[in-house]
């Protein structure tokens, strides 16, 4: 029996982003349940490399048969441009693989995905201005993913590299059919905001607690540790709603993470069980909400797995 | 580009015994320099599976390219027919993808060339007489490694299931063309045998040290831990020679392993020097040597990096 592979071809081609957050969506909702289990990730450090594994399974519904999988990546070449991830699903029933997704594609998809359920969640519903901080690979992702949850008017981008940034303005303007204005400080891009995704590799602060106005949205996908952090320990102080992704990979990060050992630790609450309803999320307009954005392990493999579902086997 | 993808079809044809014998000695002696890099195995428990990750790294030679990558295995899905391994293959240069080799037949094929490497490396040169204790998968790769690295004249093959006993032996005869003979118990099988291969699931050990003669090689291919052992804690002590294929699962086993904290264990040398010829392996023709084997890490990897170079790319 021929092995079903694809590709990043297949990814871009057979999913947009709308339809991966409906997936992470289920996916979330199937991690309230405890149906999806999505351990912290494991690393196995190797002198030439590091090889990062993060794996799960998702229990069979009516629909869907279950499954259990892994993506890995090597983080020693992140800078490559013709460095593959992998993600594998197989069968819970009979341990048969389903097929296997190679490439970069579909991590960036999965996040901005994971994004994008956050944003519909805990975003005011008439968020209207979007700001950017950090214009990489992962804010595209995470922009399209916001693009599809909320009607922006106004979106403006940020980056330390103007090269950058202007490159980013100019390709995702096009694409998100919206004029991304490149904004010259962080400051001038997140006040007024009603949604700002912070997704740099900045290991201080990229921006003040001062300027993220009331009833603001913010998503932390960058450095979240005491001693690296994107974001200031008093923006997790003010935000009365914490919400992360992935509980199980926060508790991992144990004392490193930004606010350990603070009440603050305590009140962050699971993205699944706010979509699914069971603790709430954003009660009032005015609250600034934080979402803490880890990767859910588990949703690489739903998410490879309703891929395979679409390309039919040749 | 396709992904290169091999399945047990491509394994059982593009590699002899022998040869993956001379891939495994190859692997030894760059583990012994350092090249290979071999830590201890992690699993991911997942509720409805455990994924288990061996990953290893090869560093470059003037023949072959770099490489890093791993194999996993469901523990929950050993029963199972249609269960899938995976060995993924990456170039240490760029990160690329070089192929994946997915099935059940690498596994085996490995683990019983490493079992060659440990009897040409360890049984006498002159030996002529071979005892099979269990004779599940594991004792057909490790029969087909031991006749490709000695001239047998006589085989016997003991398992507590007699249905499964004779199949082996009727089977596997043809195969290693000499007449194996079933033994009506473990006793009658060892003794007096060169080699003697243990391959059970036995909790308890399934023969006795006074059964043993010197001179003798034993390879210990099942449990070997405090409470689980198919072999006695007085064999390890009685052995001149103590061998292990990873000595870093060896560590990872702690106090679980069979003569932890004890002076026999502190004796166990690594099978790549002995390979390499760093550090003695069997000194005298009576004396007993024992393999502990435990699958080193990378070994996947470089066996499988060998199968892909010998089918050609479509």
């Amino acid at each position: 029996m021929a092995v079903r592979i694809l590709t990043d071809d297949d990814v871009q081609q057979q999913m947009t982003m709308n339809e991966a957050i409906e997936v992470m969506a289920r996916s979330f909702r199937q991690h309230a349940t405890g149906a999806l289990v999505a351990p912290a990730r494991l690393a196995i450090p190797l002198d030439l490399g590091q090889l990062v594994f993060t794996a799960g399974s998702a229990a069979a519904t009516d629909q869907l048969p279950g499954r259990i999988g892994f993506r890995v990546y090597d983080t020693a070449h992140f800078g490559s441009d013709h460095r593959d991830e992998l993600v594998a699903v197989f069968d819970i029933a009979d341990g048969s693989l389903q097929g296997v997704v190679v490439g970069q594609a579909l991590g960036p998809l999965r996040t901005g995905a994971i994004g994008g359920v956050a944003i519909d969640t805990l975003a005011r519903a008439d968020a209207a201005s979007l700001a950017l901080v950090g214009t990489g690979g992962q804010a595209r992702t995470q922009l399209i993913a916001a693009c599809a949850v909320r009607r922006f008017t106004s979106i403006r981008a940020f980056s330390r590299t103007e090269a950058t940034r202007d490159t980013f303005c100019r390709e995702m303007s096009e694409l998100v059919e919206l004029e991304i204005q490149p904004a010259a400080t962080s400051r001038e891009a997140v006040e007024s905001a009603d949604v700002v995704i912070c997704s740099t590799v900045s290991q201080t602060p990229v921006l003040e607690r001062e300027w993220i106005a009331p009833g603001t949205h913010v998503q932390n996908v960058g450095p979240k540790f005491r001693d690296d952090s994107e974001l200031p320990v008093s923006l997790y102080e003010q935000a009365e709603v914490l919400v992360t992704d992935a509980p199980a990979q926060l508790d991992d990060y144990g004392t490193r993470f930004l606010v350990a050992n603070t009440p603050h630790a305590g009140r962050i609450v699971p993205l699944g069980e706010v979509v699914a309803g069971k603790v709430p999320g954003r009660t009032a307009d005015d609250q600034i909400s934080l979402f803490c954005s880890l990767g859910l392990a588990g949703t690489e493999v739903t998410l490879a797995d309703e891929l395979l579902r679409r390309v039919p086997a040749t």
